[in-house]
């Protein structure tokens, strides 16, 4: 819809400043209406004859006051109330399926937990009491390794779920698990520092630390976990050891007890250290548990990394990071030094969960769901898929791996379902110097065991279209 | 109180469960009520025989439970709930007065806002509407530079009241300060690289880029700001200048125009970058408020970083940074690799808010009270102190600068004023390589004016303890 808007460049006010005056009229006075579409900043600036840049900063003031919506190709609109604005738009910058907030979870997406079995209610609940509880003491400085009680809570949780002793001086919280390596490649890793990275990996590792400066050292995944034996025949003298020992990401394995005591007897003879990255070994369907790497660590050489990203939700940015006691002073330091701490109210939430028993609670409830969802997906991809593929369930996580012939094109089959509106990897995107193979991996974690046959069919048509 | 527990060192269940059980048990039974003080760690293993850690880990598991509360070198006691532990136990990791949540901000305690005056009824009604509205989306992975809403919010904010114009694309939500220079750090930095300072100046700015092996070159500072001529004369091919052009931390001085078309005109030719820290511009007392450097940043070579730690509250832990077009991409990329975004939350309701209009609202109420306790304090120093020193009031900011003869030791004086319960800071302590002489920092934000005359006059025993 046009704009009739004139304006007075005489004026001491600024341009920006008057033309957004005037759409504060024109909605005020109904000249335009809740929904309505304006036009675009170039539209409007080449009808007023100013720059461009003033158009938008006058939409950007605008949108700031809640009176519009910009919503980015799909135009600027004037909006009912300020208020819902902040949920109801969606999000301009997406550098990936993974890395911006989306009105659903896509098929298949990796990464994130059930958000439709998440106990919303008792959390903003808890949110709610929280709120209610600020007092002026929690709204100075937070401590900068962590709220003390939170730091209990993960300490009181690891020693009984993970079979790690640890007092809560040794524990940070960290924003999530790019917060930890982020204190990791601080304290421990100077540039060129060679690290051991399983091949294939979690692909957020080794570009954090690669822009960190460090010297990848990609390490071969067999069916006992990373081939450490290379490892040292590659880098004998590594700074760091990056591992997921409990449910290997992506192939899943578990890293051998044999292979552990190895690992542990390297560090402590080279004096390297080792960040045992457990990111969702609360999820496991068969067989017994795994004890963490950390619960072997006699000679106090592994750092142990959590996350609430995969149990609670991503976006609460919470993980924790586990360090020996002769670091801790060093951590703190670094601590104070990058982050000053972390928001206050996330924190008193997470707290609040954990010291009232739902965290537990909520963790057998997500267990079952997905050993459900697991075995509902598995069942369909193997009926659709047929001969195309061998579906491969790991004991643990909230992904399955369909493994495709060496002929197959992981990368190209990923494209065509991003096409088709699923989001699932690829195992090849994953490999960094070895040969992983062709594989796709599928997260059942947001489908329901009743969508299950619905998304395998797709699935399945991505993988034979003809 | 003595604990009657006995263990069976036969049984499988590890010791430290074994412990916690019995404690539980004690309390359940009402053995021990609560308030009841535990023995230390220390003197349960010796009365039962085990390491130390293993009583470590059952208390550590049973604070977690809330079942208890470790209050240091205050003892350990049975908790009544779970619930207010979170609220009630004090920090145990103190850096500094600065460092940590405290009961009560400390006299003179810097970069405080006032605790006292903050809206936090307003507040967490804010937080219980985010908390009411949180959608599935909401809990998926965040936009790693902010939430869209805050970003357009800022954006609109910066255009009204600091003369910036920019798209939200350039804006950056970041966690404070801090993490607005650990991504200049990582986008813009190589190990070396000289960043010129301000001397004296903010000492977390200086230890972050040290610690991050940046070389600093420290600029005295004179009644005009930084002198940009002896930093061009000492290092012309710094890669970044840091400033605080509004209000020069710590000594209070404006950047004069010809300096900031000095430095502009500088990192023009030398395609160096400016990164404006902002802190605290949103308070200013006296003359016309003083436009942003970044407002008269032709080249686009000005990083312009803001928090909402002074305005709002230092544990909300949110801040600011705006790029120049040409580094967006990049930091969009530092971002995503480095933290993957902030707690969702905290950005929900800080948007809310600006948007609507609470905080423009709270700056105004802000800039009265503290025009007022800065007014207080300032006449009640003057008459307390009288010869032994002069006050010095910058035109803005959260403290004045009582300036001592070069004879005085201002560290030894706040060590003196420390052990009398108060927190000013030194002045010599800010400064690098220039004597900044001595003095003391006292923020006026969290003393009430009709306390000026008490405080002062406490400051008055401390200078002259005669």
């Amino acid at each position: 819809m046009p704009l009739n808007i004139t304006l007075d460049k005489e004026q001491a006010e600024p341009l920006f400043l008057q033309i957004a005056a005037r759409v504060r009229t024109a909605i005020a006075t109904g000249h335009i209406t809740p929904g309505a579409r304006l036009p675009s900043a170039r539209v409007l600036a080449a009808q007023l004859a100013v720059a461009r840049g003033t158009v938008d900063a006058a939409y950007a003031l605008l949108a700031g006051e809640g009176a519009i919506i910009t919503r980015g190709s799909a135009g600027t609109v004037v909006s009912g109330s300020g208020e819902r604005i902040v949920l109801a738009e969606p999000t301009p910058f997406m550098f990936s399926p993974e890395a911006a907030a989306r009105p659903k979870p896509l098929p298949f997406q990796m990464g994130l937990p059930a958000l439709d079995a998440f106990p919303r209610k008792l959390w903003s609940n808890l949110i709610v009491q929280a709120a209610r509880g600020l007092q002026p003491a929690d709204m100075a400085n937070t401590d900068p390794i962590g709220l003390p009680a939170l730091r209990h809570a993960v300490a009181g949780y690891l020693a009984v779920a993970r079979g790690i002793r640890c007092s809560p001086a040794q524990v940070l919280i960290t924003a999530g698990f790019q917060g930890a390596l982020a204190l990791v490649r601080h304290v421990l890793l100077r540039h060129g520092d060679p690290v051991w990275l399983e091949d294939p990996g979690y692909i957020n590792t080794r570009q954090a630390l690669e822009v960190g400066g460090a010297r990848v050292v990609p390490v071969r995944v067999d069916a006992d976990g990373l081939r450490v034996a290379s490892a040292v025949a590659a880098a004998p003298a590594a700074k760091l050891a990056v591992v997921t020992p409990t449910h290997q990401c992506p192939t899943g394995v578990a890293l051998s007890l044999p292979r552990r005591l190895e690992l542990l007897a390297w560090a402590t003879d080279a004096g390297s250290w080792v960040l045992e990255d457990d990111y969702d070994s609360e999820f496991r369907y068969t067989g017994r548990p795994l004890p963490s790497l950390k619960s072997l660590d006699r000679g106090q050489r592994v750092l142990y990394a959590g996350t609430f990203s995969k149990v609670l939700f991503p976006s609460l940015r919470l993980g924790y990071l586990v360090v020996p006691p002769e670091l801790s002073v060093a951590f703190q330091r670094a601590a104070r030094l990058t982050t000053l701490g972390l928001p206050v109210l996330e924190q008193l939430v997470t707290a609040l969960f954990l010291e009232k028993g739902h965290f537990a609670r909520h963790i057998r409830r997500m267990r079952m769901l997905y050993a459900e969802r697991r075995r509902a997906l598995a069942t369909a991809l193997e009926a659709a898929i047929g001969t195309h593929a061998s579906v491969e369930m790991a004991a643990g996580g909230m992904h399955l791996l369909v493994r495709l012939p060496a002929s197959a094109n992981d990368s190209a089959l990923v494209k065509r379902a991003q096409a088709a509106g699923l989001a699932p990897s690829a195992l090849s995107s994953l490999s960094i110097a070895h040969d992983a193979g062709q594989g796709l991996l599928l997260s059942f974690a947001n489908i329901p065991a009743e969508d299950a046959a619905a998304s395998a069919g797709q699935a399945a048509a991505i993988l034979d279209p003809g």
